[in-house]
């Protein structure tokens, strides 16, 4: 029988820099952590060895270093766009480009009432993202949101599930909800549109934060519903959002062993096993 | 515009069991992580908060502890099958159903020679792994490996690439090729074939780094490729195999300021950045 | 030869709870992780087996969970105190005990311009800590941060350092100084003392955070040390105080090889190696 | 009130690299992960900014390049003393030198029935350790373990133990004990005396094994005296050993509740909390 290459593809990952933008009087940084992936006709490399078609993956980070000595970092998704136009304009042999970058956020350090002007903190673990598939007839843009961790004490419920004989979940009427977001929306021709992706993003973010914290939950699934909706019906150029909501258990401890009650305050936060929800909303 | 939930699915993830088989004389224990999720008729548990037809992840958990009771946990893919006739059986609303098993090797400590009866050390970062996908017209199973680190210092070129501007890298004529090995494998019919899930996996497992070792290396490309050939040229009822082979740098350090050579003898290895190249290969 | 049990301890690590502290319109969460070692009288528990002086590790885990029932967890030094008398108190056999306490700030998620009532974000990776040791004669308390990462990108230099036969580094007259704060400081006799441990730790934060950005720094050790003197000088009660802070590399990304110059903009962030440094500073 | 500069040092962490040693038909492989910190005179660095006594930490690592071109690094502690005496020879201003080393074991991959000549598997999370303290003086060297995950099945019990009224741990009579090895022994006068470290280390590792598995344990605590006692009565120049035994938990699953029986078979891994235990054995 006879053996196929299938779908391949290669590159380089997590590509890191750090940019700094200095202005009389205020600098400004960014840092991104870029990854790119190859999909093309390498058939002979992997069956002949042939590298004649095979840009080593340490010009791909050579590029990233470049381009942003060449332009400015922000927003990532503007960055991504120069990116594949390099990509794919001197690239023949390349038919499908991924580039996925993740930008760690950081802020100026409050002093005396004000932001300081060349001093930083990092804010944690969220990550600003963007996904970008390019052709030689375009590319989309996927922008999105990781590890941005929410919790909730009230207005949570997960009631009248499906039982059987394996069940032992009571109904909880008042549940701590808890999940660490992970969201992204598709702008399907992202160099054709004109977008402001910054704004967007942070117009997009706060929605999902506000919808998690007003909604009656009665489910985590509803919850995502109700968020994706928000976004949907409140942003005319998202057509498609993606939302990964595990679900991140606090039990409440049982303290009747030691001859206590435990009326919803002590709880324990467990990392194992963890619920995990997703879908993918769509307006037509 | 009307808003259209599209894909979705729910589940439970990180599932960890530790089984013990106890024998006059001989234990034998196996480690699993598992997770599970389901697809099927959730709309109104998204949309209106009706959780009639959403059996809680919570209980999944309680079905892998009670089969992990009844049944051996050993050939993971044979535990699989079973958690998935479990939960494709009795759960109409469900319409597909995803089962990924990690199983932490442990190994019987030597003693005096033989192998002990009771007392075991864990092997490292290797798991085998196995993916279920299951319908009420059958269940194909991905066989895996993941996290197995490779190294060869000898027969490992990566010459005459493609070069543009940026490229910096020279002709490597003797590099070191180190790599993590994942893989896995399609048996597309699995509950009806007569699969020897233990010693194919095994066979291949050996067949890949046998292959890895041997291989006269002109990329990792043309390298992954021939593993994965082998692999289909060896076993029948492998029809498809995946490989993911990111590229462990190893850089020659230059001890030119240092005012001595290094004639690949002393090296930095590097988590950032890092290469990745993937393909599947199949059969007609 | 005769055998000798020197110093030993047991207890029990990563003791994780969520505390919810519920008024009327306004909820409160605190996240702790706590670990407790005893010093004491365990001699025949190791040399014959005698557990008749060994409270379990897991009673341990319990009076955390009672504790945490029964007081607020809040300053978490004096749940710590709590959490001491406890375990001095009951354990004739204990002649020392350790208790460390880490908390995870969440903050409340700001909607429509004011903090919610009930729903938090977490704030990353910062942890504010407190170390008590305990014996029937006292209790000493250090108050800490850990994992604060800061960075600064003016008013940092590194010249004129000593030079030997490998040294290629060269003089930096305006590098990124970036590090991640860990620092405790001293309070001896925190159970006679009254001392406002909240206020305290917020006032010492701010005040580590103000000197690292307005210090005009030779060195990272120059920073640190005016970092803790300038908390020593403001702030009677603390009369010593450690500080470890690992330099984070960033470093300037050579682009002569792509035919660019590179004027401190583009950075490479490293993770390894890394610089540290660390210093105690003390109050006469 | 005046401000003291107490004990500080500075250095480099995490130093890595790999060397290979090649002979024809058979290369060699270690790579290490290294740590040095300096203590000495280096108060005007604190106070002023004075570098001049400063050598700078990465020439720490470049020195470590340098003396592995130029020696062997295998044993570690072989090596670590060359590192000592290069720092300790050449700065006058330091008065102590501590220097870690962490080996990561690669082992050869078996083909055919015999070690492949230049082609290595990783071993797992297992490390070697070399920790050295220098001073003009002379060494002393710690050598040890790191991560070595055990298990045993039987031969375990932990009963009789000390009860308070939050005790709710019931007494096991076959319990699953496991932990993560790390131990580490001192040679005091490392550079006068002619120690075979590396059969030494392979001998006390294979009698903390042997002693592990064949311990009729009472306790963890009772358990680690064992192993520390044999390796202090079977190696002469082992004067004192310091262990570490952290408790992994596998909790018997109850599955009262799904109405089966669970006789020592289904447990469940728990990674928080964790018990922890440790201790120091000297021979006088």
């Amino acid at each position: 029988m006879a053996i196929h290459l299938g779908q391949n593809s290669y590159g380089e990952s997590r590509v890191r820099l750090l940019r700094v933008a200095r202005q009389e009087g205020r600098h400004d940084i960014r840092e991104l952590n870029i990854s790119i992936r190859f999909e093309g006709d390498f058939e002979t490399a992997h069956t002949k060895g042939d590298n004649s078609k095979i840009l080593p993956a340490d010009t791909m980070k050579n590029a990233v270093y470049a381009l942003a000595r060449q332009h400015s970092v922000e927003p990532v998704e503007e960055f991504g766009l120069h990116l594949m136009d390099q990509f794919v304009t001197y690239n023949a042999q390349v038919s499908r480009v991924h580039i996925a970058i993740e930008e760690t956020p950081w802020s100026r350090l409050p002093l005396g009432g004000k932001p300081h002007a060349s001093t930083f903190t990092r804010n944690g673990d969220e990550r600003r993202t963007a996904q970008l598939t390019g052709t030689r007839e375009g590319t989309t843009i996927r922008s999105g949101i990781r590890n941005l961790v929410v919790l909730k004490t009230s207005n949570a419920q997960f009631e009248k599930f499906m039982r059987d004989p394996f069940t032992t979940l009571k109904d909880e009427k008042n549940q701590i909800l808890a999940t660490v977001i992970e969201a992204d929306w598709l702008y399907p021709n992202a160099d054709d549109e004109d977008v402001q992706f910054g704004p967007m993003w942070h117009g997009v973010r706060q929605m999902l934060l506000e919808t998690f914290a007003e909604h009656k939950s009665l489910s985590l699934q509803h919850t995502l519903y109700a968020m994706g909706e928000t976004v949907l019906n409140n942003f005319d150029n998202v057509r498609e959002i993606h939302l990964s909501l595990p679900k991140k258990h606090f039990d409440l401890i049982d303290l009747d062993p030691l001859g206590m009650d435990n009326p919803s305050s002590v709880f324990l936060p467990t990392e194992e096993p963890q619920g995990s929800i997703e879908a993918t909303l769509r307006k037509d």
